[in-house]
């Protein structure tokens, strides 16, 4: 037997990101046997005893909490995993940057950027590991097109676009709120589509295309009044259903950004497409082993849009998993996340995005959500 | 031999547009031998005497002109079709109403609301048949479009986005103005890519989507400087480049639309999709025999995109071509508009778009412009 | 006015074929202005006076005949073409090439080898240039297509496969033969998918990648009765409703064609797809503007299928149209053969495929009809 | 904690198909917990006990085994899986049916059809619960392909045509045989592509579309001489590279099949596509979360092939997942082989496809190769 060094985790949070971030635990093991790092399952915590337990059973948690205070204050617990709704982000990162835990938070990192900001202050006072998860980086595709932007094979870039379109709130009798429906609750999300779908876009554009600056916003409520599901009344929806903005980058570039809950037709349509002088690259998730590539220095008469099946293994993490032309999921961007979580703990990096990076696009959110406001434009850094 | 009612058809200018337009207007007796009027193709007009012969000679001009003034001065012609520049649309359309013609604009109107306001007065003063040249709609799966969303398939609609996206200006040596370039100069043309390529967008977005109410829009203009081919200087470019504006329309749902010749890659990616509460619809000018149609109301395990290959005989215009799976081209259009304008003249109504409805686009072009100059949102009808 | 020389075209035949070469011819002299001859429409012929007098006010032929003998033998016609069912071929070839006219013959050359072999014999003894309507060749993408091939990118080819799949005769109460259904009638025919389709997906794979030595072949005919038009009798059906055929090019590659009426779903699904050791190609009928385009030499980590966008100026045929993006049609196709030949009167070259070529392709479909009756490979120089 | 009942394994192999199948028994707990059994991993066999216990180590099996019979002869393993080379299946297949354990065993069932049926003898003998890894079944896309089938919403069935399409072995200068590459060793495997790819789109077709009656089939070996890993010297290459076939279906419907290793910009290539009279499905590996499906009773004119994302808790397997929209991977396939195996543990039924069943795809693997060897039709039942 080896000798791994393990990283005892404590979980906050049994529901579909619970999941996610368990399968990514426990593949690593199979799949990125070399790291020195090993996670091991100490704890999973949940109010509902009984939900902590089947949880626990199912994906093999040595024990259960239903006070996330007292996962916080266990010795045998290294990093602490947040995957509640929004409103327990702050609270709970900066208990446990206090405790001395590492952390890993899910996204967005909080309701608001004054949340935001006393998280970072405390794991940056704290001196922890810590990571946000916004997966999408490390699918294989994704990470390609950063290879490439690094590459400088786009030159000077144009145009940056993306949007992320789901239509699973267009029936007017789905409640809002409660069990299941927490992100349709302006108090526990902070926001609808803005938080939930474009921060995920945002964290995307920032590694890909360097900083926004300034952006000019709107946001749409499509359906005005539903029933709460924990009042049982009809109330006022706060949320916002739809989300578009246009921004200017640093480097010059135009974004255009959109998302909505609205798009009948569209399950998780998160596209990219980023415009450079010499070449151009798009992505769509719902196709996620494929990243679409333009090289305008292809012979004249043979340019065209490269259909690239991102499963050799020589593109990224696609050496640890099966043989080219086989596709891998959703699921797999947690699995690596991990494994570049559990490797920066070898070598003392950060695993991005941190909590500082993750603060950038929170800005970003919170000038999108004033402009959407004011009908006006909003510098990011003003925010 | 059938007694045809002839169409004496009298054109200004020889470029591209005026190629697309003769082409209409022979191919209509080979495709639509049905119709009682046909056209006759009796002059063309070109300040440079040898281009009108040459033109004339490809086209079957029975005769040139090299003064528009002199063209519509004459008995014999019907009709003045105008392909200039933007900068003499509205003077020559002024004219030509003046004269009693029928007039076929090509779009935008004119470079100006103001110009396409005294043009609109002229021609509704002059009570002749006229349309404007936005030949999209004309594309049998546009068309086909606008059939579902008129049946009501889609119900309440929430989003309607639309992008015209080109590569051509990237290379900062291409000069601007001039002999094939005056989409480059402002003052001929009046703007950039958002009277060029937007306009197109927007008058497919009113008739398939009603009005636009307000809009916010940016623009940007990447290479500042180039060689003017006229005056051989280098000279500060004054035309917008990209354009993108976010908008709402009158029947509450949400618009986005980007324009540019900074893509690399796409040529001429005209897209439009639109979502319903019920279904969705999208189109691509690349591949423009195809329509992608989803409906929710398909069982529930079966529900996916569409990719309707509109080349059936019971789809609009094809029982005109070949048989099915058979694709036709961006030229039908301007067939199908020719041919549209014949009938319309047979039964006494209008051929849309007419000026009146192309000044609408040219509304929202104008609102685009001033929220583009100024970073707020503009209504409309203020402009 | 320039001085062009006129071929003056003598059309037998007024049915859809009949419609696609007419406007081949008149589209020339808008498109290919440059070329030394130009077609001049003298006369169309149809065994019913009234059919050929309609089709000649619609395509503009000068006169009309009723016996096609009758035009064979005018001395104002240089060219004819032949647009009968395939039982008139052979003899109206036969008697144009005796009677010294060029022949532009539409595909298959005739229903036999043994009719194609005396077709053959005549015109190379009459020394008249002729060529045969595979029209497919072409269209830009498949023409570039060949160039790809012609440069040598492939290297050694390994696979050739083929198919053409419709859906129109799946209705079981379709009558067979008489007017417009001549194509179902074996007598009139010859074959059923075999001499309709396949022959196009040989034609053009003889052309990119040679001859076909060996063919092993099944038929089926699903429907085995239907009502025949002329005789109002539920009689036997005759022609092959699919047809399949494994081959053996000289040049080592194994291929692979299938040809029906019967997939439902697709109308004119004509795609070819051939691999090379370097490189490999693939195209589809319905997205004629498409050439899909590997190549092994590219980045490692950035291979990918290429979606090429055939309709850039220095692309086949191509600066004759309009601008980048801008695609073009089915009807093209023949708009080009008929350019190209003009051209090869002019230099005096042949214009491929000749009735030579075409007999290759017809030695193919003969060896395929005999594989399939024997279920025994053939090959294809015993036919 | 719940009581579940083991499924003690004994895996014996450490290749590629080890790592699958592992990783599918350790899935089952996370994703199937509802189930009565739940696999142990009990044992891993290699020859070389290094490689089993660095095996053993990363996924997890409790002890190792270099000798297969000691395997077998464990009382603590309930089930054998065999992941051998193809050249071991029969012996060891036959001795743990003697041993009285359930067997899952790799595709295909053997080398030879003789092999074959001894084992299907032995087993049934032993009557135990067998089940054989053909995985590409439970993809979710491919079983909601069946379901339609099974709906009887495509009528008659016309036409069922797949390939398997890869590029690997086109390098003359890989050598043959040996660790890694016993594939193109026909010794070892029996054939090339037939038993490797083929034998995948067979017992997908026969599951689909029922028996297969009679094949003519065609073989070809590109590259006649590599070097062989074991013995250092150049030798004469066995294996098919490439194999296609036709056949005729007991429905009626006629079939085409092609597989090869060297169809460059081709991974892993597997698609079919079936035609039936009232609708046609189709599906590539490529994209295996997708389905395409054209049913001819949409409206006339919105009728077009359906791309259905089959990431909906509705469809097969999805709701053990993610959320829609969100895709897996080929991996996952393997996972629902092992659930259903457990689910037919609970119930006594058989897991498809057993051996019995496999041996139908095994006939029909040996009328091909009869066929490519004899240029002649093979009756599949004849073998």
């Amino acid at each position: 037997m080896t000798t791994k060094k393990a990283l005892r985790i404590g979980l906050i949070g049994c529901g579909f990101m619970g999941r996610t971030h368990s399968n990514g635990y426990l593949r690593v093991k199979n799949f990125f046997p070399e790291l020195a790092y090993q996670p091991v399952l100490k704890a999973v915590c949940s109010r509902t005893e009984s939900k902590a337990r089947a949880f626990a059973e199912q994906w093999g948690y040595e024990s259960v909490e239903t006070d996330w205070k007292a996962l916080i204050a266990r010795d045998d617990i290294d990093a602490v995993d947040i995957c509640t709704p929004n409103d327990k982000h702050a609270e709970i990162a900066i208990a446990a940057a206090a405790a001395g835990k590492m952390i890993l938070c899910e996204k967005p990192l909080a309701r608001t950027l004054r949340e935001s900001a006393d998280m970072v202050a405390a794991i940056e006072k704290a001196k922890v590991p810590n990571t946000v998860w916004y997966n999408y980086r490390r699918l294989p595709a994704v990470t390609l097109a950063k290879q490439i932007i690094d590459s400088g094979k786009l030159g000077r870039i144009f145009h940056y676009r993306a949007n992320f379109l789901q239509d699973w709130t267009i029936n007017a009798n789905l409640p809002q709120g409660g069990e299941g429906l927490w992100r349709m609750d302006a108090d526990v999300a902070g926001s609808g589509v803005l938080g939930d779908l474009l921060s995920h876009c945002i964290d995307t554009a920032l590694w890909l295309n360097g900083s926004i600056t300034t952006v000019s916003a709107v946001t749409e409520t499509f359906v005005k009044e539903r029933m709460h599901q924990l009042t049982g009344k009809v109330e006022k929806v706060n949320i916002d259903d739809a989300c578009s903005f246009m921004c200017r980058f640093s480097n010059g570039s135009l974004g255009l950004f959109e998302s909505t809950r609205y798009a009948r037709g569209h399950k998780a349509l998160y596209t990219f497409e980023i415009n450079g002088e010499h070449a151009s690259i798009r992505w769509d998730l719902h196709d996620l082993n494929r990243l679409e590539f333009f090289d305008n220095a292809d012979a004249s008469t043979l340019k065209g849009w490269r259909s690239i099946h991102v499963t050799d293994g020589d593109q990224p993490y696609m050496n640890k998993w099966w043989v080219p032309g086989l596709g891998i999921g959703y699921e797999h961007s947690f699995v690596h996340q991990v494994a570049d979580f559990l490797k920066s703990l070898e070598d003392g990096s950060s695993c991005p995005p941190t909590f500082r990076e993750a603060f950038e696009t929170q800005k970003v959110c919170q000038a999108v959500q004033d402009s959407a406001a004011t009908g006006t434009w909003k510098d990011t850094h003003a925010a």
